[in-house]
């Protein structure tokens, strides 16, 4: 272990697997492993899992069970259980289950706006503005994300200003933490520290890169630099990759706590746990985890038993 | 592009594919197919490229064309071509062949000395000053690798002082270069940091991470702040991992050469030609290629054709 000046502590990783890792299976994962998935991390140190969506079924079908697994799972307490919500229909849904905590979903330039939320930059925020004071209005906290906030497939890199101009005015609107998502894994570190630095403080922002180019823990590093304590991961590296399939999506919850306890961060995370519930969902979806530590590790266990 | 304060105007990539990265392959490359790796190689702007080892052929049969290879091999002005050599009878068949840099190959750890190289911490020496010395004699450039850097499969983290202890007396043997590897990807930013820092001055030092565990490119920010320049990578991140395969082992070049654009740092490289030849390369091999950035590049390239 090899403290390095100018780092945090402690980091949060905000677990995003069981939806941002799941939404795009194709195959209907049963609720009944999705429950014990959520629970799995619960198990293995995670203080925030973002559980399912209340997204319209017809966008994403596989999460088209949320509110049955709210219903079956068993929150434990302490633990935060936020879900993505759309709109208010998805707002009334979720205060039906219980959700204490949303997160509400904004893009950063106008084609994907257009494209993922059939609006634009600015009229996106017609659809949050009503979601998060109804939220607010019900004690739930909110949490945002900005996704392409260095760049997108349509209109190549994304201005900063763009980036903190769409960012500031969901924080003005009360949410209390921002997460700017590096959706299609574009970014580079200097890139990223540029971000942060650009919205004055780091104290409301969270980072959610993406491994489609390999950058996303290099990117991490910059953003812990710059004073980021808030990291988005996803259990072995499942989800979120618009170019690459399955392999390279999102940063793998794995190898973001491999650096960091090697960094002498505390997580509070248990890492052998946090692999054992990879290579168990992997069995269930499949296919292999794409998370390199995963892979390493359950590797090895497996030669050792030679 | 983004830059960040505290780093390199400019970054030496130095290329080992076409050594470490085929040396693991088990069916025979015919010989035509490495000239013609390493000529692409050279096209695409690399300056200096390890292009085989004169080691003994019934340890690194794939290595056994090594004198045909650099017969065949058009050395173009101003490309290093430097070469594997691990005793005197390597070094005159590399003398033989017109080589004029050689690579010698020392463990920073007891128990990998002896597995690898059949002497101890201490005795491997006696391997390496009469090839450096006989090198040098020769006017030739000597660099020295020492592996397991950060620690070994057997002994654990291995103690810093014991791999500056290593690399202090290789360098005041003559050699020029000192390259840090983390044979078995273990390592993270403050680890890499640590190491660097120990040596007093990062002049002569080069880092040679695998990506293992993910941590190749954080770790390489770390020893760029840190100083170093020169930067070992494998087209592809073809070969090196004794674990997981062929899924993780060197660091990928072209996802050293994606964050080093990105950073506004200057290679010399053309990220499109190096991705095209692992592409190429990927087919006579007969799998894809494990870097992150070749992945996405080529599939992109391939839906963008649809």
């Amino acid at each position: 272990m090899h403290k390095l000046d100018g780092l945090p502590e402690r980091v949060t990783v905000y677990e995003v697997g069981p939806r941002d890792g799941l939404q795009n299976e194709k195959a209907v994962i049963p609720v009944e492993v999705k429950a014990e998935f959520i629970d799995r991390l619960a198990a293995a140190g995670h203080t925030v899992i973002e559980t399912t969506s209340f997204v319209h079924p017809k966008w994403v079908p596989q999460l088209a069970d949320s509110g049955e697994l709210l219903a079956m799972l068993q929150r434990r307490p302490g633990i935060r259980y936020p879900v993505l919500v759309p709109n208010l229909k998805g707002l009334d849904r979720a205060l039906e289950s219980g959700v204490e905590e949303i997160a509400v979903f904004a893009s950063a330039t106008e084609t994907f706006a257009n494209r993922n939320l059939n609006r634009g930059l600015e009229s996106q925020f017609e659809m949050f503005e009503p979601v998060i004071a109804g939220a607010l209005e019900h004690g739930l906290k909110v949490r945002a994300y900005v996704s392409m906030v260095f760049g997108d497939p349509w209109e190549g890199p994304t201005p900063i200003e763009q980036v903190v101009g769409v960012g500031a005015r969901l924080l003005d609107l009360g949410c209390f933490e921002l997460s700017l998502g590096d959706t299609i894994g574009v970014g580079t570190p200097g890139h990223a520290t540029a971000l942060v630095e650009a919205f004055g403080s780091p104290e409301r922002l969270a980072v959610h890169f993406h491994d489609t180019y390999g950058q996303a823990l290099a990117n991490t590093m910059a953003a812990l630099k710059a004073g980021v304590t808030v990291v988005d991961a996803s259990t072995g590296g499942i989800g979120g990759c618009p170019f690459a399939g399955s392999a390279t999506g999102n940063l793998a919850t794995e190898d973001l706590v491999w650096m960091l306890n090697g960094l002498g961060i505390e997580t509070g995370l248990n890492l052998d746990e946090l692999v054992a519930t990879s290579v168990w969902l992997a069995e269930r979806l499949g296919r292999p985890s794409p998370s390199r530590v995963v892979q390493a590790l359950s590797q090895k266990a497996l030669s050792q038993k030679d």
